[in-house]
């Protein structure tokens, strides 16, 4: 049995009434996650989102563009850490950092490190390791040198998780997702750029394997 | 302490001397593994290798175009699984195979399921599952269809290694690549195209943290 | 001589008046098909559509985003299927639907069965099969595999049909159209991405096939 | 059940003695098909294959680079064409040929028509349709127009087969691709660069179609 | 001495203070073209425009998208024809028929003749070579097989303008470049895609050859 | 009727027999030409070329790779230049050479001029103007520069031809190609990386329309 | 220490609140430059700007694109140039003036020289080497032949800035970019496309070399 | 006047013959350098080298693969340090360095510093300091973080240097150039892949500005 996962629905490339019943239908089922939804779309649409119990509480949150139905808290067992090298990779981290909390983990984060010189990120890998965290994912985009540097100090799964933040060759998220795949450190897997949410369900399984022993 | 983990040369793109005189540097300190030898070049070299301890053993594997510098057998603790999707895929699976046995793990393999169709897929997972893999390493090439299958049957991680099998469009990796980082079945992450080492290494890392707990 | 095709005009990057003139011009001639016809600029346009003729008809399908102007219903004469993996998928194969329709074929469609788990798409590709279809369109984005998992359970030939629906490496439809070409299944055949017209044409010239015996 | 299917091996990346055990194997179950064998790895591998049947008989044909192990002739049913623009395009199509003939159907053949001016072209097209062909494989390298050319005269399903036959930008066959993909004729679909063995398929699954009525 | 050539402006990039300074300042030493002037940009832009000479007057060219400020008719001598495939292939054309125009020459036109039928494309043909034209520009997006279709029925230079129409693999442009580079029809020449402006001063500069003989 | 163009045959992708068969073949016919045939293939075959004919004769290039059966020599009518940027692009160069003889053409040549400075490209240019040259041909790998800086100084069409010659970002001719076909300079048409013979064809094409005149 | 580069806040793909945050929160320890800031976000932002200072001015460069929060007037100390190609390259060659003087540099400037003649260039490079430049930035789109050619004039290290002016095969500068790195001429090194920021950077460190001296 | 860079001659892709001329031609001016010479063909080539100076010795460096013609030693003035990550860049770096020197600099070297650990790499750099380098060039492959990791370090100019070393996403060095083109850490240019060459006569031309003063 495949329990424990959040049931996601993508919102982009949908047409609004489509996606409303989607999110309608699932929602009659429980607990539901709306990825890829823009803050301005979600207020256009939810008005229109059908709670057909009142258990049911909708959070959303712009920063991660995710809609959550939910029927109350999640308990957490197991917990990952979410480092971003910059301030726009932000976005990427919160929807994998939702997307784990929904999936029974919980997540210590450590936004912009990339920037704030190497002290910084030393002491704050340090505190994930203390906590115990059994995988890290780190999202960067630019160069996407970031992962590298991660797993060449931890013992760890490390996750890379390229941005499309960059421009000219940079564009796209290319030449970050290169670099991770191309990683001299081993311990690095990688997902799609920009994915945070397969990032955050990929390091939740690795979380629960641990649990079960 | 980073421990366990294999001293690993890559040998392709040093000159001849320039390796034998880096193995037998390392091979003054204890185990050393030699990845990407062809069996021609180890053929040519293999009088050249300075064992300086009578405990130490030299072992090549033509398959995974590794050669092993070692001193006895390595305890292993925990398991992990690597399925193949044809026969062009074994090398790389090997090479994996040969790298998460040094990292201290017991590999289970599965070579050749993608074609022999989905009913011995569906017994070979079933056995790895029972036999309580923490990870899974899925190396295909052509179209790259297969991590997404397994991931979509199994709760367990999946690293998928796209190889360089294929022509046209499949040529160099790069189509297989693309379909497992684009895939729609979550709980997948990617390593480099032939990078049978590295996946090796992330699976095992995985592995360590069910076994530390 | 070739006949029982419809008459399409494609409407992307045609200026609203020189669209105008030859919809007008073609409707002299009878039915027109116009593809590539945003709904927006549907209702824009249709005042100024002209229908010289009582017997002409005007029929907008906003999410195949095709304008028909008929003069009655076509027969049908045989019959192929169409699938989509997911909801994004849907305009494409609407497209396609309304295409092989005009063309004189029967539809059967089977929409969003990638996501839907296994069962369900063996109990539509069943279905299909018993009503006797000749040829089966597989329309699919991301990583693009359905096209290879339905040609493994039929005989019928199936034509691939990637979309540009996905992002990071799966953005514009590549990761799909390559993954479909270079797919380990053989019975497929591709066209372009997001092509729906050229897939119902060739279909329905496979299907015509038959009937003609 | 599907049926009438060649058993094929792709010898391409396998290791010999791989290579052999397969075909040996296979040829244990009955004729076996084995494709992309090099006429010197062929001379190099043939007195080690093991025919455990008086009634085997073994064929190899240089320019496709087919070994076929057979057990007497396949009865024909149902006819398909096959045309090439150029010489150097033939060995992709007799690959096609022996597939298609393998798989029961009867075959058409009409090579280096794309230079030889157009009346050829025309006329070998005539002689296709009045044979009641079912389909045709066009097979083109450098800009691949000739399928849009075929398939604006004719009424069957045209399948392009992209050749890596150019250099600069032709360079490896994408170009033809593309084109073929691109094509303003509608009724043609594409395979994968070179690969003869799945238009034929393909054709093939066409072809039956129309027997089956 | 260079002379003939029609000074022009490239208007897309520049900021409007500084085109319009641009223009001016051009303007005051004698006739000017701007090109890549979107009409809403000339509408905005047109009341600033300073003429500092009763003979200059202004003509605006929507489709073309180019201004010209001119100080009456340029002296036309030799001629070239320019053909199109489609209809979105026209402004590209246009822009190449304003600058030969201003270059000189005395330019035959035929649009869409790529749809319309090879009959079609073969008498007007024939009226080009009847009126003697120097050179042929063939302006063709989506899979770009007119050139070569040209080149192989005329003597006269052929210059192919590849245009970004299409989708998918066409995306850009890149399908109908590639295609016109590796034409089998000698005979070819090609300049940058949607360079109507290129293609015009070079086809100009052909036909001033014939004429200075 | 198409008179005065080389009868052409190119041998690369060929196979031996194949060649010599066509080659003996058009040979019955009058003059022929191969191209892209390496001195060591000329050598092996030279010995089973069928002259039929006392007054053909053999010629053979090795810088151009071009075979020439011919009986006699072709009248010369009209002049072109052909201008390489280094040494390594002279084979392509002698390659254009050839074929621009055998087209009837007068060829003035300047090899190499692009690195040994400025004031030689002049004082070859100017020669080549004074002369009369109706076309030049330039011919560059690297980055591609010298075709933009050649048709700056003169009003006679330029023909770009890019060369493999580079490594890195260089290798295989895109960046030279690129830069060709995005000069600032009008007054340029490209053919394809490598292809001496195109441009030598489509520049005689040019020549003779000053001929005619 | 690393004194003397200006601190820089990168304005794009942050969220407007993040950026005054950013902004405000830099502006307490002194001087802050942020780039990329559009004119339109700058006139909205401005009135948030908190100077918690009365020796702090604000300044914005619209074409740079960039504000300056300052405390006086840098002290300049050793001389660079820049020169554009074009007057599109403007807004590139304006970011890096700004950033070179924040970090303490003279910079002449030279702009669209690419379009006014070889002689105008001429004469302005004599004018920078007579004003004793360290180091020329060369920004050029399009082809990017200019830096090369500069290269060729001087003995000063030339850093080559592409531009992602252009269309076609030069659309987002990649077309300029491999020019600049393939160049013939030695002396030249490259940064990103658009980076006017880092080339002024680079150029800057340079200088300071030849002044600790 | 442009002195004191070496006369180079770039040997690839030119013939044996060809090459002799070039070389003993310039040998008959003085000092010569000869790139990218294999070591096999040297052997080969040596004998027919012509000094027609008793001055003028042979020095050939097989790593760097430089034949160097000199008559004496160069006098050093101005010192740069380079840097390489790993053993297969060492070529790559060895033509660096002979160039450096023979432009007159002198040159400190730190080879595999990228695998050695972070300590080693402290040391090196700070030794490279200590002694007062003007300039360090980084060589490094793979996901190219090495020169971002050296800039963060130091106030000198980096000149990063992408070589081919890798394979899969990393194969022919686009991956470490598009890394360093996209690098966070501002003071780093970058050269061609595997341009040793470019690199040190750019690094001399920095170094030289501090000499002058
Ligand atoms: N942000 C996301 N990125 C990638 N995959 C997602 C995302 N959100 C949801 N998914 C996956 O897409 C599936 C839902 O797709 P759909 O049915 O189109 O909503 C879910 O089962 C998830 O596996
Ligand atoms: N949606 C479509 N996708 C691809 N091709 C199309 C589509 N709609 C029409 N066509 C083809 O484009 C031709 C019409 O092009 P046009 O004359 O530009 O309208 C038709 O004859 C069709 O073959
Ligand atoms: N226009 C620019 N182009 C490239 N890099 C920049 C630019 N402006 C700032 N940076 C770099 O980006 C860093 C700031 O990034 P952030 O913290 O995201 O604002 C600075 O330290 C600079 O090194
Ligand atoms: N290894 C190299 N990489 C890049 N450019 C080189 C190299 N060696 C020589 N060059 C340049 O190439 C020019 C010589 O080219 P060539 O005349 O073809 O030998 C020299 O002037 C150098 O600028
Ligand atoms: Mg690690
Ligand atoms: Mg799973
Ligand atoms: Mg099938
Ligand atoms: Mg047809
Ligand atoms: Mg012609
Ligand atoms: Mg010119
Ligand atoms: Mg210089
Ligand atoms: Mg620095």
């Amino acid at each position: 049995v495949r329990t424990g996962f959040p049931e996601a629905i993508y919102a982009e490339g949908k047409a609004d009434p489509e996606l409303l019943k989607i999110i309608n239908n699932c929602a009659k089922r429980g607990r539901v996650m709306v990825t890829r939804l823009e803050e301005k779309r979600y207020l256009k649409l939810k008005d229109q989102l059908l709670l057909n119990d009142e258990s049911l509480m909708v959070e959303y949150n712009p920063k991660a563009r995710i809609l959550l139905i939910k029927d109350g808290e999640i308990e957490k067992k197991g917990k990952m850490g979410i480092i971003t090298a910059g301030t726009s990779d932000v976005p990427v981290a919160e929807e994998a950092r939702m997307v784990a909390e929904e999936a029974g983990c919980e997540v210590l984060t450590s936004y912009d490190v990339g920037v704030a010189g190497i002290h910084r990120l030393f002491s704050q890998i340090r505190r994930m390791l203390e906590s115990d965290v059994k995988a890290i994912i780190v999202v960067a985009g630019m160069e996407g040198a970031l992962p590298s540097v991660v797993a060449g100090l931890v013992d760890v799964p490390v996750i890379g998780v390229p941005t499309s933040v960059g421009y000219g060759v940079g564009a796209g998220g290319f030449a970050a997702l290169n670099s991770m795949l191309q990683s001299c450190a081993p311990g690095i897997a990688v997902v799609n750029i920009d994915n945070g949410f397969g990032a955050a369900v990929f390091a939740a399984t690795v979380v629960k394997q641990t649990i079960n022993d």
